[in-house]
């Protein structure tokens, strides 16, 4: 697999006309971000912050400091030669580039660019070269998908746990807390900070829990994801606490109708456009095209967000081995929210939806 | 206060002789990096992930996105005019420059540059001008010094609630997620991942807890903080799970008499070398000084890690005002590691202890 993946690497390398690309985060070298951390795990094994990997005709180095050799040397695949960096990282790394060396221009600050120049030999060439990990991340193997269908069947889990403590008089910071701490006790970390957004607040494009009571009747939705292993999952559902009223239920189930509408959508081969389309089609037809302000869904892996997008402007078309949220909404302002989000893994004739939490509308209490 | 602040950094800007400088997260503009939240959130108050300040003659303007607009209206002070922007916030942020503008060059992507480059009216020139706030930031008033207290006082809590608990038959991963689940509990977060290192561990250059069972008789490295109200903690112990063998005890001691031996060296007017060095001097003089492989300390605030630092390169020197953790530590390889840490807030004549949890060598069992 490592090697399946450097080689692919080495293809798009070649495409670009590099001699050398440099896999890593050059903002805070030796502290990287998510972005960073996801590409250098996907293509090395390394789960470390402080990793770059130089790819090209004849080079497989993964490079890491000292307080990473170790776990280097049990997580980095055969495929790279590994080694430590001694003193400066950008220093260190200038000494080891040769000829036309792609960068992550998205993940390198001025400073550090200014910083590896100044260090560079004579006829090295820095180009920018962002995305081509991305691109490549962006479909999952057998092994990715199982790993993400795990996170998302322990977030499940987390769902049930919520719905059986029940929700009304309890705050939305409390219940987001206790979904978080609920999740770590089970052996995974949030994926990203829940959302739990009750009545009126569930409307607001704001994404934290607030201290608001959480009242008999009031739509919650709940949004959250585990991350185990390293892969994320992301899921939406929106609970009543205690009996809904009769616009709460009709919104509800023009949400739910909406979604399996856009599932049903799902393929590969269809444009990302086009299942967004599907989804807006009935909420635009019950007269709340307004009030459904974002795009129906993103790709997610190593990062909670990562491609492909699925929205209006997007000119992604699916392919298999995409996992992909699919999560319509209606905000009422002032009201309430109702959003519904599964999680798929996108084939040839349609998807596997990662998602098992039920979609009736729940009365929790 | 944010009107000092403000006055401050205008003078800085004006020394720059710059027109405007913008302080913030130009390299995943919306989703701001450790370093920006805490230099938006030190001038402004705003505690969101996605917003800038312009400041300037005439200009001081808070700029963030739609999910956020409420959040600014309550956090951000008087000072700043609140503008939400719509659309893309690289070409929304490039409308509102002129002149000479710094922009924050260690926080800036070369792609988020080039973006803004060419979105630019003519006559307008960007200057790195990186580390303006975090110059400020150093120096701590009363109101950060008490917050930074409350974190360390709540991870000292935590201290004695892993000690009463025991160590020994527990490994390093229990004890540092209970730990980080008992700070939860306690309403605080970890401000870094825990470490627990037990037995030869203990000397590891490596952060991160193992599935190793603490032995009895284990010294066991426990360097872990809070953070309460955006502000860190940050403090080590070590503690012996049950009765110690005598070299352990020998290095223990020789580590805290090392401690209060720089502690002793530190005040305002003092060179962060020098307290550096007062902590080498029985190390070195019992034969351990290549056990002593790190720098004595650094800042703490609203980040873990800043300004100063203490080391033998250092060219800081220490001011009242400055918060800054003593940790001098003897790792003697394959045998086990010791390292005694407290935070400080310096004064004029010396300094007062933010950590509480005793010195004396524990045997917790």
């Amino acid at each position: 697999m490592p090697e399946e993946r450097v080689q692919r690497l080495e293809a798009l390398v070649a495409e670009a006309e590099l001699d050398l690309l440099i896999v890593g985060d050059l903002v805070r070298p030796g502290d990287s971000g998510p972005d960073a951390i996801a590409n250098i795990r996907w293509l090395t094994g390394f789960t470390g912050t402080s990793g770059f990997a130089l790819v090209g005709p004849g080079r497989r180095e993964f490079l890491t400091d000292f307080r990473y050799t170790e776990r280097a040397a049990t997580e980095v695949a055969g495929a790279f030669e590994r080694v430590t960096l001694e003193g400066r990282l950008v220093a260190e790394l200038a000494k080891r580039l040769a000829g036309r060396v792609g960068y992550d221009d998205a993940a390198t600050s001025v400073q550090s660019l200014a910083k590896l120049t100044d260090a560079l030999a004579e006829g090295v060439d820095l180009v920018p070269a962002s995305g081509l990990v991305e691109r490549l991340r962006r479909s999952k193997d057998e092994g990715e998908i199982a790993a993400i269908a795990e996170a998302a069947r322990l977030a499940d889990e987390v769902f049930e746990w919520i719905a059986e403590r029940g929700l009304a008089g309890r705050t939305e910071r409390d219940v987001a807390r206790a979904a978080q701490a609920q999740m770590r006790e089970l052996g995974a970390e949030p994926s990203f900070p829940a959302i739990v957004a009750a009545g009126p607040n569930g409307a607001l494009p704001h994404a934290e829990p607030t201290d608001r009571e959480i009242g008999a009747g009031d739509l919650v939705v709940v949004d959250m994801g585990a991350k185990l292993d390293g892969y994320c999952s992301d899921g939406t559902r929106t609970f009543a606490a205690g009996e809904p009223g009769a616009e709460e239920r009709e919104v509800y189930e023009l949400v739910r109708g909406a979604q399996a509408t856009a599932l049903a959508a799902v393929r590969a081969g269809v444009a990302a456009t086009e299942a967004d389309a599907a989804s807006r089609e009935p909420i635009d037809a019950a007269g709340h095209a307004e009030h459904y302000g974002h795009g129906l869904g993103h790709g997610v892996g190593l990062e909670v967000h990562e491609a492909p997008r699925l929205g209006k402007k997007s000119e992604d078309v699916l392919v298999a081995g995409d996992v992909v949220t699919v999560e319509p909404g209606i905000y009422v302002p002032g009201r309430f929210g109702v959003r519904i989000e599964d999680l798929v893994a996108v084939t040839g004739d349609g998807f596997r939806n990662l998602s098992g939490t039920p979609k009736e509308l729940r009365a929790v209490g």
